[in-house]
Protein backbone atom coordinates (compact mmCIF):
# COMPACT_ATOMS: atom_id res chain seq x y z
CA UNK A 1 0.00 0.00 0.00
CA UNK A 2 1.32 3.23 -0.67
CA UNK A 3 2.21 6.09 1.47
CA UNK A 4 -0.76 7.62 2.63
CA UNK A 5 -1.52 10.90 0.83
CA UNK A 6 -2.86 14.01 3.14
CA UNK A 7 -6.62 14.21 2.73
CA UNK A 8 -8.03 16.76 0.54
CA UNK A 9 -8.43 19.78 1.68
CA UNK A 10 -12.55 20.20 2.63
CA UNK A 11 -14.71 22.34 -0.28
CA UNK A 12 -18.62 23.25 0.22
CA UNK A 13 -19.13 20.77 -2.31
CA UNK A 14 -18.28 18.08 -0.44
CA UNK A 15 -21.06 19.54 2.57
CA UNK A 16 -24.09 17.88 1.40
CA UNK A 17 -27.03 20.48 1.74
CA UNK A 18 -30.59 20.68 0.67
CA UNK A 19 -31.14 24.19 -1.01
CA UNK A 20 -35.14 24.51 -1.92
CA UNK A 21 -36.64 28.10 -3.23
CA UNK A 22 -39.79 29.65 -2.92
CA UNK A 23 -42.61 27.64 -4.52
CA UNK A 24 -40.19 24.01 -4.36
CA UNK A 25 -43.31 21.73 -2.98
CA UNK A 26 -41.72 20.20 0.21
CA UNK A 27 -42.78 16.37 1.13
CA UNK A 28 -43.33 15.79 4.75
CA UNK A 29 -44.23 12.72 6.80
CA UNK A 30 -45.39 11.82 10.42
CA UNK A 31 -44.34 8.47 11.65
CA UNK A 32 -43.49 6.71 14.58
CA UNK A 33 -40.08 6.48 15.74
CA UNK A 34 -38.61 3.43 16.82
CA UNK A 35 -34.82 2.48 18.29
CA UNK A 36 -33.05 2.74 15.45
CA UNK A 37 -34.04 6.64 15.51
CA UNK A 38 -32.32 7.46 18.66
CA UNK A 39 -29.31 8.73 17.45
CA UNK A 40 -31.21 11.58 15.40
CA UNK A 41 -33.63 11.82 18.98
CA UNK A 42 -30.13 12.40 21.03
CA UNK A 43 -28.53 15.31 18.39
CA UNK A 44 -32.53 16.85 17.92
CA UNK A 45 -32.68 16.47 22.20
CA UNK A 46 -29.34 18.77 22.69
CA UNK A 47 -30.21 21.10 20.12
CA UNK A 48 -33.26 21.81 21.90
CA UNK A 49 -31.59 22.07 25.42
CA UNK A 50 -29.04 24.50 23.56
CA UNK A 51 -31.73 26.64 22.00
CA UNK A 52 -33.40 26.45 25.36
CA UNK A 53 -29.73 27.79 26.87
CA UNK A 54 -30.48 24.46 29.25
CA UNK A 55 -27.57 22.28 27.41
CA UNK A 56 -25.69 22.26 30.85
CA UNK A 57 -28.86 19.97 32.39
CA UNK A 58 -28.49 17.86 30.11
CA UNK A 59 -27.29 14.79 30.35
CA UNK A 60 -28.99 12.07 27.98
CA UNK A 61 -26.44 9.69 25.95
CA UNK A 62 -27.74 7.22 23.12
CA UNK A 63 -27.54 4.65 25.04
CA UNK A 64 -29.81 5.61 28.26
CA UNK A 65 -32.35 6.81 25.67
CA UNK A 66 -32.00 3.31 23.88
CA UNK A 67 -32.24 2.18 27.25
CA UNK A 68 -35.29 4.15 28.29
CA UNK A 69 -37.28 4.63 24.80
CA UNK A 70 -38.86 2.20 22.62
CA UNK A 71 -38.25 -1.17 24.38
CA UNK A 72 -41.65 -2.90 24.77
CA UNK A 73 -42.93 -1.41 21.27
CA UNK A 74 -46.35 0.39 22.73
CA UNK A 75 -46.82 3.36 21.24
CA UNK A 76 -49.55 5.42 22.88
CA UNK A 77 -49.54 3.41 26.28
CA UNK A 78 -46.13 4.43 26.85
CA UNK A 79 -43.42 7.31 26.09
CA UNK A 80 -43.66 8.11 22.21
CA UNK A 81 -41.99 9.93 19.83
CA UNK A 82 -42.89 10.85 16.56
CA UNK A 83 -41.03 12.50 13.72
CA UNK A 84 -41.49 14.56 10.74
CA UNK A 85 -39.56 14.09 7.89
CA UNK A 86 -39.18 15.79 4.59
CA UNK A 87 -37.95 15.39 1.20
CA UNK A 88 -37.79 17.15 -1.74
CA UNK A 89 -38.96 13.79 -3.75
CA UNK A 90 -42.43 12.19 -2.71
CA UNK A 91 -42.51 9.97 0.43
CA UNK A 92 -44.38 6.70 -0.82
CA UNK A 93 -47.07 5.31 1.89
CA UNK A 94 -45.09 2.00 1.05
CA UNK A 95 -41.87 2.90 2.23
CA UNK A 96 -41.63 2.48 5.83
CA UNK A 97 -42.70 -1.14 8.10
CA UNK A 98 -46.61 -0.60 9.09
CA UNK A 99 -47.87 -0.35 12.72
CA UNK A 100 -50.86 -1.24 13.92
CA UNK A 101 -51.53 1.54 15.62
CA UNK A 102 -50.98 4.68 13.55
CA UNK A 103 -51.08 5.31 10.16
CA UNK A 104 -47.97 8.29 8.68
CA UNK A 105 -49.41 11.59 7.78
CA UNK A 106 -48.39 12.74 4.55
CA UNK A 107 -48.57 16.33 3.68
CA UNK A 108 -46.66 18.20 1.17
CA UNK A 109 -46.03 22.19 1.63
CA UNK A 110 -45.38 24.88 -0.89
CA UNK A 111 -42.73 26.82 0.69
CA UNK A 112 -43.18 30.66 1.20
CA UNK A 113 -39.77 30.83 2.56
CA UNK A 114 -36.63 29.14 0.61
CA UNK A 115 -34.88 26.38 2.89
CA UNK A 116 -31.34 25.52 3.39
CA UNK A 117 -30.77 22.36 5.72
CA UNK A 118 -26.51 22.22 5.98
CA UNK A 119 -27.40 19.29 8.19
CA UNK A 120 -29.08 16.65 6.23
CA UNK A 121 -25.78 13.91 6.58
CA UNK A 122 -26.64 13.85 10.71
CA UNK A 123 -30.06 13.91 10.31
CA UNK A 124 -30.74 11.52 7.40
CA UNK A 125 -34.02 9.34 8.54
CA UNK A 126 -33.38 5.53 9.92
CA UNK A 127 -35.73 4.05 7.14
CA UNK A 128 -32.48 4.48 4.59
CA UNK A 129 -34.52 6.00 2.11
CA UNK A 130 -32.78 8.56 -0.21
CA UNK A 131 -32.97 12.31 0.35
CA UNK A 132 -35.67 11.81 3.73
CA UNK A 133 -34.19 13.98 6.52
CA UNK A 134 -35.73 13.92 10.30
CA UNK A 135 -36.89 17.62 10.85
CA UNK A 136 -38.44 17.42 14.45
CA UNK A 137 -39.91 15.39 16.97
CA UNK A 138 -42.19 15.09 19.54
CA UNK A 139 -42.50 13.33 22.57
CA UNK A 140 -45.52 12.68 24.70
CA UNK A 141 -46.97 9.68 27.24
CA UNK A 142 -50.22 9.46 28.52
CA UNK A 143 -51.56 10.78 31.75
CA UNK A 144 -54.81 10.89 33.88
CA UNK A 145 -57.52 12.95 34.44
CA UNK A 146 -59.31 11.90 37.72
CA UNK A 147 -61.97 14.40 36.81
CA UNK A 148 -63.27 13.05 33.34
CA UNK A 149 -61.93 9.22 34.47
CA UNK A 150 -60.05 9.49 31.18
CA UNK A 151 -56.18 9.25 30.13
CA UNK A 152 -55.22 11.97 28.31
CA UNK A 153 -51.46 13.11 26.63
CA UNK A 154 -48.78 15.02 28.19
CA UNK A 155 -46.07 16.66 25.40
CA UNK A 156 -42.53 16.44 27.03
CA UNK A 157 -40.78 17.99 24.14
CA UNK A 158 -42.37 19.54 20.50
CA UNK A 159 -38.61 20.40 18.62
CA UNK A 160 -38.40 21.71 15.10
CA UNK A 161 -35.20 21.89 13.60
CA UNK A 162 -33.77 25.37 12.81
CA UNK A 163 -33.79 25.02 8.98
CA UNK A 164 -37.54 23.60 9.31
CA UNK A 165 -38.84 26.41 11.43
CA UNK A 166 -42.10 28.88 10.79
CA UNK A 167 -43.78 26.56 8.10
CA UNK A 168 -46.29 25.17 10.20
CA UNK A 169 -44.23 21.33 11.15
CA UNK A 170 -44.59 21.88 15.06
CA UNK A 171 -48.48 22.79 14.54
CA UNK A 172 -48.58 19.46 12.37
CA UNK A 173 -46.92 17.45 15.06
CA UNK A 174 -49.04 19.12 17.57
CA UNK A 175 -52.34 18.26 16.04
CA UNK A 176 -51.04 14.80 14.77
CA UNK A 177 -51.00 13.79 18.82
CA UNK A 178 -54.26 15.74 19.37
CA UNK A 179 -55.72 13.79 16.79
CA UNK A 180 -54.43 10.82 17.79
CA UNK A 181 -55.97 11.99 21.78
CA UNK A 182 -59.48 11.90 19.85
CA UNK A 183 -58.93 9.17 17.92
CA UNK A 184 -58.63 7.06 21.29
CA UNK A 185 -61.16 8.94 22.88
CA UNK A 186 -58.79 10.87 25.51
CA UNK A 187 -59.68 14.16 27.84
CA UNK A 188 -57.51 16.11 27.36
CA UNK A 189 -53.36 17.13 25.67
CA UNK A 190 -50.94 18.95 28.16
CA UNK A 191 -48.03 20.90 28.12
CA UNK A 192 -46.28 23.57 29.58
CA UNK A 193 -44.30 26.77 28.15
CA UNK A 194 -42.01 29.38 29.60
CA UNK A 195 -44.21 32.28 30.75
CA UNK A 196 -41.91 34.56 28.36
CA UNK A 197 -42.47 33.03 25.25
CA UNK A 198 -45.52 35.45 24.23
CA UNK A 199 -45.20 34.22 20.39
CA UNK A 200 -45.03 29.91 21.83
CA UNK A 201 -48.70 31.36 24.16
CA UNK A 202 -49.98 32.81 21.00
CA UNK A 203 -49.76 29.94 18.89
CA UNK A 204 -51.00 27.56 21.51
CA UNK A 205 -53.71 29.70 22.65
CA UNK A 206 -54.63 29.88 18.52
CA UNK A 207 -54.25 26.26 18.50
CA UNK A 208 -57.21 26.16 21.19
CA UNK A 209 -55.34 25.68 24.31
CA UNK A 210 -55.86 27.26 27.37
CA UNK A 211 -52.93 28.78 29.34
CA UNK A 212 -53.76 27.92 33.15
CA UNK A 213 -52.10 31.03 34.98
CA UNK A 214 -52.82 29.86 38.45
CA UNK A 215 -51.13 26.43 38.23
CA UNK A 216 -47.25 25.96 39.36
CA UNK A 217 -45.14 23.15 38.35
CA UNK A 218 -43.51 21.34 41.22
CA UNK A 219 -40.29 19.42 40.87
CA UNK A 220 -38.54 17.21 43.36
CA UNK A 221 -34.72 15.94 41.63
CA UNK A 222 -31.64 15.54 42.09
CA UNK A 223 -30.08 14.80 45.91
CA UNK A 224 -33.73 16.06 46.82
CA UNK A 225 -35.49 12.91 45.84
CA UNK A 226 -31.91 10.40 46.08
CA UNK A 227 -32.96 11.93 50.04
CA UNK A 228 -36.27 9.90 49.88
CA UNK A 229 -34.10 6.57 49.39
CA UNK A 230 -35.02 4.53 52.79
CA UNK A 231 -36.17 0.71 53.12
CA UNK A 232 -39.87 2.47 53.76
CA UNK A 233 -40.00 5.09 51.42
CA UNK A 234 -40.98 7.68 54.60
CA UNK A 235 -37.95 9.35 55.60
CA UNK A 236 -38.00 12.28 58.20
CA UNK A 237 -41.49 12.83 59.02
CA UNK A 238 -41.16 14.64 61.87
CA UNK A 239 -44.27 13.13 63.36
CA UNK A 240 -45.33 13.49 67.09
CA UNK B 1 -97.45 -9.00 55.50
CA UNK B 2 -98.14 -5.91 57.94
CA UNK B 3 -98.62 -3.02 57.32
CA UNK B 4 -95.39 -1.23 57.18
CA UNK B 5 -94.38 0.74 59.88
CA UNK B 6 -92.69 3.68 59.63
CA UNK B 7 -89.15 3.86 59.96
CA UNK B 8 -87.34 4.84 63.81
CA UNK B 9 -85.91 8.02 63.34
CA UNK B 10 -82.20 8.49 63.26
CA UNK B 11 -80.20 8.70 66.32
CA UNK B 12 -76.66 9.40 66.87
CA UNK B 13 -76.07 6.42 68.18
CA UNK B 14 -77.02 4.63 64.79
CA UNK B 15 -73.93 6.11 63.05
CA UNK B 16 -70.79 4.68 63.28
CA UNK B 17 -67.96 7.10 64.14
CA UNK B 18 -64.13 6.90 64.94
CA UNK B 19 -63.44 9.05 67.82
CA UNK B 20 -59.72 9.10 68.86
CA UNK B 21 -58.23 10.90 71.65
CA UNK B 22 -55.03 12.63 71.78
CA UNK B 23 -52.42 10.05 72.56
CA UNK B 24 -54.48 7.51 71.11
CA UNK B 25 -52.57 5.02 68.59
CA UNK B 26 -53.29 5.68 65.19
CA UNK B 27 -52.07 2.59 62.59
CA UNK B 28 -51.46 3.57 59.24
CA UNK B 29 -51.07 1.27 56.12
CA UNK B 30 -49.67 2.69 52.44
CA UNK B 31 -50.86 0.14 49.77
CA UNK B 32 -51.87 -0.55 46.27
CA UNK B 33 -55.07 0.35 45.31
CA UNK B 34 -57.44 -1.89 42.62
CA UNK B 35 -60.22 -2.32 41.05
CA UNK B 36 -62.25 -3.79 43.83
CA UNK B 37 -61.27 0.30 45.57
CA UNK B 38 -62.76 2.41 43.01
CA UNK B 39 -66.04 2.86 45.02
CA UNK B 40 -63.81 5.07 47.49
CA UNK B 41 -61.52 6.50 45.36
CA UNK B 42 -64.58 7.75 43.77
CA UNK B 43 -65.89 9.33 46.87
CA UNK B 44 -63.04 10.70 47.59
CA UNK B 45 -61.90 12.45 44.04
CA UNK B 46 -65.79 14.46 44.90
CA UNK B 47 -65.00 15.34 48.11
CA UNK B 48 -61.66 16.39 46.70
CA UNK B 49 -63.59 18.27 43.43
CA UNK B 50 -65.72 19.94 46.31
CA UNK B 51 -62.96 21.21 48.57
CA UNK B 52 -60.96 22.34 45.16
CA UNK B 53 -64.78 24.37 43.98
CA UNK B 54 -64.86 22.34 40.71
CA UNK B 55 -67.36 19.94 41.64
CA UNK B 56 -69.16 20.83 38.04
CA UNK B 57 -66.11 20.03 36.82
CA UNK B 58 -65.76 16.85 37.94
CA UNK B 59 -67.80 13.75 35.55
CA UNK B 60 -66.31 10.90 36.91
CA UNK B 61 -68.37 7.93 37.17
CA UNK B 62 -67.73 4.31 39.19
CA UNK B 63 -68.00 2.56 35.79
CA UNK B 64 -65.54 5.30 34.21
CA UNK B 65 -63.31 4.80 36.59
CA UNK B 66 -63.24 1.03 36.39
CA UNK B 67 -62.73 1.37 33.06
CA UNK B 68 -59.55 2.99 32.81
CA UNK B 69 -57.76 2.48 36.36
CA UNK B 70 -55.94 -1.31 37.26
CA UNK B 71 -57.01 -2.75 34.06
CA UNK B 72 -53.71 -4.25 33.56
CA UNK B 73 -52.57 -4.55 36.85
CA UNK B 74 -49.08 -2.96 36.11
CA UNK B 75 -48.59 -0.59 38.56
CA UNK B 76 -45.63 2.33 38.25
CA UNK B 77 -45.55 1.56 34.12
CA UNK B 78 -49.30 3.10 33.78
CA UNK B 79 -51.50 5.09 36.33
CA UNK B 80 -51.42 4.47 39.68
CA UNK B 81 -52.63 4.69 43.05
CA UNK B 82 -51.95 4.37 46.47
CA UNK B 83 -54.22 4.44 48.90
CA UNK B 84 -53.39 5.31 52.58
CA UNK B 85 -55.76 3.10 55.57
CA UNK B 86 -56.22 3.69 58.94
CA UNK B 87 -57.37 1.68 62.03
CA UNK B 88 -57.44 2.03 65.29
CA UNK B 89 -55.92 -1.96 66.12
CA UNK B 90 -52.95 -2.78 64.55
CA UNK B 91 -52.94 -3.51 60.59
CA UNK B 92 -51.05 -7.33 60.31
CA UNK B 93 -48.83 -6.89 57.22
CA UNK B 94 -50.46 -10.63 56.09
CA UNK B 95 -53.48 -8.98 55.78
CA UNK B 96 -53.67 -8.17 51.96
CA UNK B 97 -52.25 -9.72 48.91
CA UNK B 98 -48.50 -9.27 48.50
CA UNK B 99 -48.00 -7.44 45.62
CA UNK B 100 -44.67 -8.45 43.98
CA UNK B 101 -43.95 -4.18 43.06
CA UNK B 102 -44.63 -2.82 46.34
CA UNK B 103 -44.43 -3.27 49.92
CA UNK B 104 -47.30 -1.88 52.01
CA UNK B 105 -45.91 0.74 54.32
CA UNK B 106 -46.52 0.95 57.79
CA UNK B 107 -46.57 3.77 60.78
CA UNK B 108 -47.82 4.19 63.92
CA UNK B 109 -49.07 7.76 64.57
CA UNK B 110 -49.51 9.02 68.09
CA UNK B 111 -52.31 11.86 67.78
CA UNK B 112 -51.30 14.90 68.21
CA UNK B 113 -55.17 16.36 67.54
CA UNK B 114 -58.23 13.99 68.74
CA UNK B 115 -59.95 12.75 65.31
CA UNK B 116 -63.29 12.15 64.88
CA UNK B 117 -64.50 10.30 61.28
CA UNK B 118 -68.61 10.40 61.25
CA UNK B 119 -67.82 8.76 57.56
CA UNK B 120 -66.51 5.32 58.73
CA UNK B 121 -69.23 3.17 56.78
CA UNK B 122 -68.63 5.22 53.82
CA UNK B 123 -64.93 4.54 53.34
CA UNK B 124 -64.59 1.21 54.97
CA UNK B 125 -61.12 -0.72 53.11
CA UNK B 126 -62.22 -2.98 50.14
CA UNK B 127 -59.67 -5.63 52.46
CA UNK B 128 -62.94 -6.33 54.64
CA UNK B 129 -60.71 -6.16 57.64
CA UNK B 130 -62.82 -4.90 60.40
CA UNK B 131 -62.19 -1.23 61.14
CA UNK B 132 -59.50 0.03 58.49
CA UNK B 133 -60.97 2.87 56.80
CA UNK B 134 -59.77 4.53 54.07
CA UNK B 135 -58.04 8.01 55.23
CA UNK B 136 -56.92 9.44 51.42
CA UNK B 137 -55.17 8.63 47.90
CA UNK B 138 -52.79 9.19 45.35
CA UNK B 139 -52.75 8.74 41.73
CA UNK B 140 -49.26 8.94 40.17
CA UNK B 141 -48.43 7.47 36.64
CA UNK B 142 -45.04 7.45 34.79
CA UNK B 143 -43.57 10.32 33.06
CA UNK B 144 -40.41 11.35 31.11
CA UNK B 145 -37.37 13.83 30.84
CA UNK B 146 -35.44 13.83 27.89
CA UNK B 147 -32.80 15.77 29.12
CA UNK B 148 -32.25 12.94 32.10
CA UNK B 149 -33.16 10.39 29.26
CA UNK B 150 -34.79 8.42 32.47
CA UNK B 151 -38.48 8.38 33.60
CA UNK B 152 -40.15 9.90 36.59
CA UNK B 153 -43.99 10.00 38.21
CA UNK B 154 -46.03 12.51 37.75
CA UNK B 155 -48.57 12.85 40.57
CA UNK B 156 -52.06 13.81 39.21
CA UNK B 157 -53.38 14.19 42.88
CA UNK B 158 -52.90 13.96 46.36
CA UNK B 159 -56.16 13.95 48.92
CA UNK B 160 -56.33 13.43 52.40
CA UNK B 161 -59.90 12.92 54.17
CA UNK B 162 -60.93 15.84 56.14
CA UNK B 163 -60.69 14.11 59.05
CA UNK B 164 -57.45 12.96 59.05
CA UNK B 165 -55.79 16.59 57.76
CA UNK B 166 -52.88 17.94 59.53
CA UNK B 167 -51.40 14.36 60.56
CA UNK B 168 -49.06 13.75 58.29
CA UNK B 169 -50.69 11.38 56.04
CA UNK B 170 -49.94 13.68 53.05
CA UNK B 171 -46.21 13.77 53.47
CA UNK B 172 -46.35 9.92 54.42
CA UNK B 173 -48.05 9.53 50.87
CA UNK B 174 -45.85 12.04 48.53
CA UNK B 175 -42.46 10.65 50.45
CA UNK B 176 -43.82 6.70 49.65
CA UNK B 177 -44.40 7.80 45.96
CA UNK B 178 -40.79 9.68 46.17
CA UNK B 179 -38.99 6.28 47.37
CA UNK B 180 -40.45 4.50 44.72
CA UNK B 181 -38.68 6.44 42.43
CA UNK B 182 -35.90 6.31 43.84
CA UNK B 183 -36.01 2.56 44.04
CA UNK B 184 -36.79 2.69 40.54
CA UNK B 185 -33.87 4.66 39.30
CA UNK B 186 -36.31 7.62 37.96
CA UNK B 187 -34.77 10.98 37.96
CA UNK B 188 -38.03 13.61 38.79
CA UNK B 189 -41.80 13.50 41.13
CA UNK B 190 -43.69 16.58 39.45
CA UNK B 191 -46.54 17.84 40.37
CA UNK B 192 -48.76 21.38 39.94
CA UNK B 193 -49.95 23.74 42.94
CA UNK B 194 -52.13 26.63 42.47
CA UNK B 195 -49.99 29.46 43.03
CA UNK B 196 -52.12 30.79 45.57
CA UNK B 197 -52.01 27.90 47.86
CA UNK B 198 -48.92 29.53 49.75
CA UNK B 199 -49.59 26.59 52.84
CA UNK B 200 -49.28 23.75 50.29
CA UNK B 201 -46.24 25.26 48.58
CA UNK B 202 -43.92 26.17 51.88
CA UNK B 203 -44.98 22.36 52.31
CA UNK B 204 -43.62 21.00 48.97
CA UNK B 205 -40.12 23.34 49.31
CA UNK B 206 -39.61 21.99 52.95
CA UNK B 207 -40.05 18.45 51.64
CA UNK B 208 -37.42 19.57 48.65
CA UNK B 209 -39.18 20.27 45.80
CA UNK B 210 -38.28 23.39 43.64
CA UNK B 211 -41.81 25.70 42.64
CA UNK B 212 -41.07 26.38 39.27
CA UNK B 213 -42.51 30.11 38.38
CA UNK B 214 -41.68 30.18 34.59
CA UNK B 215 -43.55 27.61 33.46
CA UNK B 216 -47.39 27.73 32.40
CA UNK B 217 -49.58 24.38 32.13
CA UNK B 218 -51.36 24.43 28.27
CA UNK B 219 -54.21 22.09 28.02
CA UNK B 220 -56.69 21.45 25.09
CA UNK B 221 -59.22 20.01 26.13
CA UNK B 222 -63.01 19.34 25.60
CA UNK B 223 -64.83 20.77 21.89
CA UNK B 224 -60.95 22.45 21.14
CA UNK B 225 -59.53 18.97 21.41
CA UNK B 226 -62.26 17.33 19.29
CA UNK B 227 -61.58 20.15 16.44
CA UNK B 228 -58.61 17.46 15.66
CA UNK B 229 -60.76 14.48 15.02
CA UNK B 230 -59.99 13.99 11.35
CA UNK B 231 -59.00 11.40 9.62
CA UNK B 232 -55.32 12.90 8.88
CA UNK B 233 -55.13 14.48 12.59
CA UNK B 234 -54.05 17.88 11.06
CA UNK B 235 -56.87 20.28 10.87
CA UNK B 236 -56.75 23.56 9.72
CA UNK B 237 -52.99 24.32 9.07
CA UNK B 238 -53.49 27.19 7.00
CA UNK B 239 -49.95 26.22 5.62
CA UNK B 240 -49.66 28.09 1.70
Amino acid sequence: MAAAAPPPPPTAAAVPNMDLPINHPLFTRIRLATKPDVPVIHKMIYQMAAFERLADQCSATEPSLSATLFSKDNPFESFTVFLIEVSTTPLPSSSIAHHPKFTPIHKTLNLDYPISDPEIELFKSSTMEAEVVVAGFVLFFPNYSTFLAKPGFYIEDLFVRESYRRKGLGKMMLSAVAGQAVVMGYGRVEWVVLDWNTNAIKFYEEMGADVMKEWRVCRLTGDALQAYATTSGTKDLDLI
